[in-house]
């Protein structure tokens, strides 16, 4: 019996106890009539397939999302490994587990992230948008910190936002420096921060922190619109200039590019097509990232649903 | 002389006086050096090139908009009429003249169409959506009752706000009954009464009330955005329960139907599918009825710019 | 053992013994060799996975849409709820069985409804359309009220093409009225009774009345098409004049709206540009009822493949 | 003084006298009062501006197409040749010129060519066919032989139809062959004859044969459905079998290919996705014929409309 | 027992022994932790699922498309045939089999085709285009008769590459006739020889010389770049004049018609725009008989990937 | 009499003598038969109408990218400013003018561009990619240092291409730093390098060094496909391996992303991602700056051809 075997390093064959999060549950009725538990448990480092025979323990579809002590054996089924479990159980206050071995995190140092994210915000000269930058932070602080920026797509992840903002920040400053001529520094650092902080109500969560579905909010009004609305009261807080208020919501409905991929308005302002371009700069690569991690150098992946094609990975 | 001929009866050789609205103008400089004043004068039924030759007074491009008295004859250049004025000067405070035959204005009894929207507004059975509703109409009475709905396309005139706002009313109390197993009333009475508030904030007006161009806000965030904001701010005022207030933002988001025609995102609930539906219905038959104004029964209209394509004025 | 309950309502592990309709069958042979019938049973409320063990009798693919007596037990397979029977044979002359109850139908009187049609073509003061209509009914009144408008999308039951109709015909209707000024009533309700006529030719039927598939003209014609060119026949024999049948033709050739969507030409008058109006609002409510049936309020819907996109059901 | 110059060889300063057309005209008033004629004259070899000052004859916009005598003199106006005529009058029965000098016309011989078509259509081994096609040219010969494939794009001359028909057959009998396995050629011959038939109704025509605009049916049904309907009369008067009549309405309401470049259905069969490519084929080269005609070898043409696209002509 | 029975006239309950094609092949483990192998096993008529229980043989996921001898029985697993094999062993040097009747080869005489080809090209007038297309051939001769035109779509078989392009040479041969005025023959010729040439480096191939997957040039370069670099790098070696360079190269780059069907320019001259209709008239074609071979006459097929839409074999 | 005016700085009404660029030229006749040469004449910093009445000297259309010395008042024709010359000459050698007066030229110091340039390439660490941008700059650095990137759009003034190239090499600098996880730093450097290398075979230039249209090679294959071309050559003469020379060919023939935007093939490395927005944030950036050029603070421009959008320039 091996103990707390990361979900990559599962074997056909591992006899193994310990602790996984329960992804996804479902009680069934076998043809003879026994009731069985089937789903799926994961870590951070992937997820296998579960089926418990004969289970008639607490655990239901609404346990999904929690973490679960369990004992079995890898198996195989139609192709797939699959976890037998003999023992499953919720687990509870006495039990000691990392979490975050369980739960996909950001691979960054959030602390310090958060302390870059702040030094940015500290160099604005503008004092509007550096009052505006404050402030949102300050309101949003540990949410922003700690939720993924999507379901799956990208940054999918505990952290995810602050490491996807704090990536296009730096990318920002830097071509905030080779384009002065027509970009406005501060305007685009303090949109690029506001981007994407709706993605706090756009999502509801799980216990454990990732995002498991749209809120209505984010269904029926979207994350630009209604990052736009939170700077629109930002700003009359703040009392900003009505084109610095006008100027910042431009940058959050504005953020997808095109109508067809979400964007409410098209980019019309230099700082708005930049923050554009930076976003997606940054999403791809997390794309290419996410995506050559479980590819072979010198091979293509298969057909990238964010992307619609497939991708490359070369061979040094 | 004759005195205030509409514009659409000038014929080639009257000689007239009368006031007009100077809808554009432009000082120039023949080859020989001498100054002129051209552009446009206009009434309720139509507009005529302008020109007056050695003008040397106070009108400018800054002129256009307003009231001017002029004296002059009906001519012709390059195949078009030109009113080719000897005298002209901005009209004052001792003229008399009927503004309402200068401007354009809905073919309908102001005052009554008001009522006919308070009276569906107040058969409205949930509290909120009525409150909503009146709240709303407290607040913008008088620019509702005003405004022209668009710059050219249709219902461009004073009053065409309220003109589309009460026909699509109408329809939609009427469709809320043949459809009452999906449709709730009152939301669709309430969104269809808010859809396009916003417009009020979307452009600039001339002195006159006709929609010149469109706003810093009209242009970067859009009318659906900011009605949507306005809509959220309303039902933070009001209280309304929160699925209450994302359906009414909602229903101004997605008014337009597709992201390509200015939705903020696509109509997800019965009532937004229908507005959207209605919205067309009202603008289309309004497109139709000011392009027959102008076409013989029987004949085709050239290319509709609005439509993308010709229509067809049947003969009987 | 519980007799002709209703498919929606069967919970596992019910005995039962009743008539059903066979929509689908399969004779297979399992791995050891015997051989048994798949397939689905269904009513009016739903349907459900069927299995027959050991199964020698004379039912086979060919007995689809047929009704059949059957006495088995309600299991499950995968997930799903399993009729396992082992009892099935044809129903014959002698049995008694409500057809109402086991082929969905239109929730509305069609007696009443074709008389409501009547009346509604009877007010109609143009001789000429008022004729065709009549003309067309004449000829097609007992299939009109029987079939339905589609073999699944929306109104695919007994009745449905009538309901679908007459539906567009009150709003037809009632928007004449409203646009009196840009559009002839009468040959707006004319092509409206006409729009969809030619269904009962672009589809093979059940014999229980179902639209089971695209007839031969379906495919490689298209109703609009086939509809376009009855009313050109029925025109001539009418001798009505040439501009009303081109209109009438012009009317169900575009009723789809652009080409895309299966228009052979685009609206290009102001009553064929309602009328596409009218088919999308009456098509568009009906898919909302049809997928509202089956959902919580308060929830979305999974993806409705007739609207491209998720739904929702708001809470009250 | 020279006398009937083709106006593709008027030089600047030239003093003529001829027969020509009266493309377009139109009455105008100078700035002055005074009354002239402007328009334009043509013939086979191109148009050219037309002016007459002081003019108070007969001729008006009502004249354009038909033929006028006038004497006057190539100038120049704004970098194009303008003909200033000092005398104009319409052509009368006493007047002798040659209207195939007047009028663009096909580069064929149009007896050899039915001649042509007659012998591909009796080389049709299936009777039904042959016979549909035998009946089609009795009924419209002579309009077939005369009038033009278009108004402007391709085969905009007197014959056009004829040379653009007999130019698909023959490539249509070669492919036939070429594909035997797969093609009936009876099938695909028949189509071929039959798809651009309904051209003359689609438009209407000059005194000249030329077409001048769109018919009624030919805006609001268009020449596939209007030939389709045409067929299938013809396949009922001649007692075709059902899957026959069908197949050939199919091929007519299909051959544009795609329903946004006009086709009513998509090709399904064989014969109808072939037809469609042997248009394409015969009305591309028939565009960069007449494109090159008026090209120097070694350049690019100007965008051509039909194409949206440049062509190049090669140096040898 | 029965001996190489063709895959398509494999009967349930045959027991049978003989060589196929392993399509592929995967080892994998039951419930019970028994290895077995499954995989698919072809010839030239067509497929069949294959298991092997307790395999512990020297095959695997490597052996796909080598030959096998297999012994077992036809037996049925969800409604599908599956070759049951009671035996397996690669093929080797001692067996005999016929390759031909287990990998789909053209229909045609490969020897009389490629002298047919050699005969066109022995038929071009201009010196230049002649040379270019004997130095190609000669390069590329033995892998020109061999290869595949697709790893499906159409011509997915040996010798496909030739059969498609003399098949559209032949037709290039015809129209460059009827089109004389526009079209270069020798151009025409010569760029219909070389338009595919490139398939062979985009695909790589199985032993058995099938298309099994593209190649690194293939996905990131495409043939119509990589056929116009080997037309540009021959037409260096034989000193063409750069016109004529230019143009072979922009036939090649632009025979898929439109960027998003894979053109890198679009057709500009009357040979590339020829080139590209008559390649699409030769897949289509091939598309329709190989789907035409599994479909009964008067029935519709499923959907045709290729050509996204359902097509119609007539009765006759 | 003053001289060399900037055209910027033109007045009405000054008379002015100095060398300009004369941009278009064309021979003319006035109605009273008497010859002028009407055009344009420009320096960097604008262009104005040219007329020269009663001209008969040896400057022509042919003229046109050529530098004359002029003679003459700014005077005004139809609301713009237009430059009547009474005397013009072609500049011959013995006059001295600043041709960086007349020409656009980029705002940067060519020389340490180039030294930049330079230094970033010695920075590369994998000696193949290394070479390869040697070698290239070995080959064009002249060509490279001079020509425009566009003929209009951005970039469009001497020494475009470099500033272009440049300012996209520091961000790719940037960027490879940011995500060194999946980007091959020196990859991206040199196919940034490449990229546009091709437009000096793409563009026609004239004597002055401004692209004036398209060569053959540039219209009928395109600089993706010419640039991949020749990047395919060098890595054959550098013998580069395989992968490499695929991998630059790619990177050249991507860059513009999507095929409807002139991509042969879709990125499908993360390189060849990253170029084609790094081009796209400076081709916007640079059209930003160009249309701010000519806007006020607080404004709209009209609709940017190139964007396709009309864009705001903030107050501050």
């Amino acid at each position: 019996m091996q103990h707390d075997i990361a979900v990559a390093d599962m074997q056909l064959g591992d006899e193994i106890e310990g602790f996984y999060v329960l992804s996804s549950a479902s009680l069934r009725t076998t043809g003879a009539g026994k009731p069985y538990l089937t789903g799926t448990i994961a870590d951070r480092t992937g997820s296998v397939d579960l089926v418990v025979w004969d289970y008639t323990g607490e655990l239901s579809a609404d346990s999904a999302g929690t973490v679960v002590k369990v004992r079995g054996k890898v198996s195989e089924f139609k192709g797939s490994r699959q976890f037998a479990a003999g023992r499953i159980r919720p687990a509870d206050g006495n039990d000691r587990y990392d979490l975050d071995e369980l739960v996909p995190t950001a691979p960054i140092d959030r602390g310090e992230a958060m302390r870059e994210v702040e030094a940015l915000i500290a160099s604005m000269e503008d004092a509007d948008y550096r009052r505006a930058a404050e402030a949102m932070l300050a309101k949003k602080r540990e949410v922003f910190a700690r939720i993924p920026a999507a379901k799956s797509v990208h940054h999918g992840f505990v952290g995810g936002l602050l490491m996807h903002t704090l990536s296009m920040l730096r990318t920002a400053d830097f071509l905030a420096g080779e384009y002065a001529e027509v970009i406005n520094r501060d305007l685009l650092l303090c949109g690029t921060l506001l981007h994407d902080m709706a993605k706090a109500e756009e999502f509801t969560f799980s216990p454990l922190g990732l995002a498991t579905d749209y809120s209505l909010e984010g269904q029926l009004l979207g994350h630009p619109v209604m990052g736009a609305q939170a700077a629109a009261r930002l700003a009359e807080e703040l009392k900003l200039p009505r084109e610095k208020s006008v100027l910042l919501q431009h940058m959050i409905l504005s953020h997808h590019g095109e109508p067809e991929f979400g964007a409410a308005v098209r980019p019309m302002c230099a700082e708005s097509e930049l923050l554009h371009l930076i976003d997606m700069i940054d999403s791809r690569m997390e794309i290419y990232a996410e995506t050559f991690s479980e590819l072979e150098p010198g091979t293509f992946s298969g057909r990238v649903f964010a992307l619609e094609k497939k991708i490359y990975k070369p061979q040094g």
